[in-house]
């Protein structure tokens, strides 16, 4: 398995987006006494983290560092109704979902906390 | 399912030490004319993306920006192995595969194009 761990300011915040924007369920949470945290969420059965930043480590959230060193591309039965979901709970849509020449259905969000996910599927073969 | 997608420089250079490294296979490489690539890897069954940096759309590799917005956990059913053989193919030991008291067997690797990995597994119940 291959989970990302995404870096953001304001963890607690971010989790909770998550749940909105991608109906996604924490399965697992370590809290720190200053508030930090390192949660694991759950997409249609795929996992991925968020965790406060930590500079010491080399892991900058997306804000402090303007730009990302990973996205994310979600695959999802139903991408439209999915980036939607994302949309109206606080997500800027950086492309609409659209059919792409290299055969997905797919589109760009930047999220709250400044990651961008490519949420998409495979076009079925005409 | 999700899957990252790690903005390096040297994207072609990345895909071959992905591939020494883990035993990464490529399931699918679109090359530009300038010689950026967009590549699919899997290891053991698990997907991830290479991408040459685009600043232009605020992806960076870790290397221009001096850190990352993202970790990668990888999963593996013998983490010492796979640890050993990414350091052997010249990924940097972070800190070395250990039990760690939240139930995992865990290390941390910095690859050779920036990005941050956690090689484990679920310790078993004792």
């Amino acid at each position: 398995m291959i989970e990302p761990m995404l870096s953001v300011r304001r963890g607690t915040q971010a989790v909770d987006f998550y749940k909105s924007a991608f109906g996604a369920t924490e399965e697992f949470r370590v809290e720190a006494p200053d508030g930090a945290v390192v949660s694991k969420l759950v997409v249609d059965g795929a996992a991925f983290w968020v965790a406060d930043e930590s500079p010491e480590h080399e892991h900058f959230s997306p804000e402090t560092l303007g730009g990302t060193t990973a996205r994310i591309v979600l695959v999802s039965q139903d991408p439209d109704a999915l980036f939607a979901r994302a949309v109206a709970a606080g997500a800027r849509q950086v492309w609409p979902v659209a059919d792409q020449e290299y055969g997905w259905r797919v589109g760009r969000i930047k999220d709250p906390f400044g990651h961008h996910w490519e949420i998409g599927k495979p076009l079925e073969p005409t």
